[in-house]
């Protein structure tokens, strides 16, 4: 089952969409919003099921699905927590930031508590004060979970995921050192993310979500250019099952509650961060990612970061080459006060 | 005008509470949560202040009040944001913990996102699932606001201000120090905060109301022993709308976000931290800052931190003795899985 929500008041208006993302019929016989869903799942989840299924075989009214339509799946969540799975990503950052990564980031999961009152839509622009703050790009897998008892364990935790999609979680590099050296974590450094158009449940990603890991390519387009396919499969240290049970050690997570793989990140078959796209490699889905690659092999971080204007695409494929979450695709804008 | 979200479903039943709390009214001819009311405050803020003054009037029916039957009055929420305003805290718990407090702490706020997912209750328990992290309670003045756009003056911000209340930020001490060293601020040293029975709109405070801080002592007590007696007005470096600022600098934050003051903490006359309520001193509103006092004063902390069956209790009241919001009051129980 696909869901999204079109723009529609703070909270959006519920659809079930079609497998090939051209169809949808609204949710309201069921329920109005995502979050009314989620709230209710063991009831709404198997309607929702059923009216995929009519919607499958054309018999419940419906109509063209536009992905520039949709505000996030959940516009506005009660939380967003963003781990930092693939350590290699960790490791790599920290290391243009002259930062020394401690060994217990491999075995104990990074986790920020991330804004959650007002979303992007995956169509809307990022509008930022500056872009002296080094605007970038994050390129996630995201899940939205069921209620979660404090101390799940991870195997728990997997079977409580209700939806699987795609983040950019918006990212102001220059402001993130003084930030995170006043000890309390990211607050004007993480500007709201956007998701995907579409959140799916996990059956609609067949073999490719294999305990609590989505084993695809995630790509990244940096101003129409192809900047990244790095395997969301590969690398992430912590499924989310561990993630989500990181998150629920000493509280219970309400569902609605989205979790953060943090930015996908394959190391290169020889341990080392690979190249760039345009030198035959993986590439990256964030530019710092891209530029620490600069730093450690010609000394500078060549690549800037996004100014006003530029755009970013962030998308998943299934093995077909189906777009199987819709497309992220922003532009950056100067905020007016 | 006083509002409390009486125990129903996830979100509560929204009432209007007379101004000494012992009645209500259903506020569900104008709208059935605080949310709902905060999404639509120009029109349903006027709806409301009319209809407690109809409660007032005797003109409505109304009902027995009773704050054990109260949620947090944002049940969840989609932004809980505490900052640090009491700088004097902050120095005093880095001092105890032997790390240095950087001078621009006292010109740039500190501020982190808080879970916001699952408030408790101001009377509900406290469930936790190990006494060993160092359970601690700390007092604070929060408040909620509407639409709040990006890079708002704080001037502007204060404007903006729609409801006041108390909180019980419940710390995990002893998860702290790792979690901080980690980078990315707290997350399972922060477990679910509760808020009082009732949140205010500023007008009801009058004169202790003033440029965004409330000037009245926040008490506390512990297994039913007075522990402190801070003056919310006073030694707050930051007042709510230079907080509410620093939030919005690089987003907007949407209406019903939750801003903290942090632990409310005075500094003695002699600049000092100031003694014990047991030896004539104003005391304080965590159990932190007192075991920082002792190891100051005698070299190590004799005060532990909370066990299971401890009780605290926060409250406040006005020029004439009566309690603005309620109490929380709050006993610590021990997790079950």
């Amino acid at each position: 089952m696909k869901l999204a929500s079109l723009k529609h008041g703070r909270d959006g208006r519920l659809v079930v969409v079609s497998r090939d993302l051209t169809r949808a019929t609204d949710a309201f016989p069921v329920v109005a919003t995502l979050q009314q869903a989620l709230d209710d799942w063991s009831r709404a989840g198997p309607r929702l099921a059923d009216l995929a299924e009519q919607l499958d075989h054309g018999s419940v009214p419906s109509f063209r699905f536009h992905e520039h339509d949709c505000m996030s799946p959940l516009p506005r969540a009660y939380q967003w927590a963003d781990g930092s799975a693939y350590v290699n990503h960790v490791a790599l950052v920290r290391q243009a930031r002259g930062v020394e990564m401690p060994p217990s980031f491999w075995t104990d999961p990074l986790m920020y508590q991330g804004g959650s009152d007002s979303f992007l839509g995956p169509r809307d622009p990022i509008v930022l004060p500056d872009e002296a703050h080094g605007i970038d790009f994050e390129g996630e897998v995201a899940v939205i979970t069921d209620d979660v008892p404090m101390g799940v364990t991870p195997e728990e935790a997997r079977g409580l995921i209700r939806l699987v999609m795609l983040c950019n979680d918006v990212s102001l590099r220059n402001l993130i050192p003084a930030e995170l050296a006043k000890g309390f974590g990211f607050f004007q450094s993480k500007p709201a993310s956007a998701f995907s158009p579409v959140a799916v449940t996990p059956d609609e990603l067949g073999p490719a979500w294999t305990e609590g890991r989505l084993s695809l390519p995630l790509t990244a387009w940096f101003n129409g250019e192809p900047f990244g396919k790095p395997n969301a499969g590969i690398d992430m240290t912590f499924d989310f099952g561990t993630l989500i049970a990181h998150a629920a050690r000493t509280r219970p997570l309400v569902a609605g509650t989205i979790i953060g793989s943090g930015t996908v990140s394959n190391r290169d078959s020889d341990g080392g961060p690979g190249l760039p796209v345009s030198e035959g490699g993986l590439g990256y889905v964030c530019i710092a990612e891209q530029r620490t690659v600069e730093t450690i092999r010609a000394g500078k971080a060549s690549t800037p970061f996004m100014r006003f204007g530029d755009a970013v695409r962030l998308e998943m494929r299934d093995a077909r080459g189906h777009s199987i979450f819709g497309a992220i695709d922003q532009i950056v804008r100067r905020h007016h006060a």
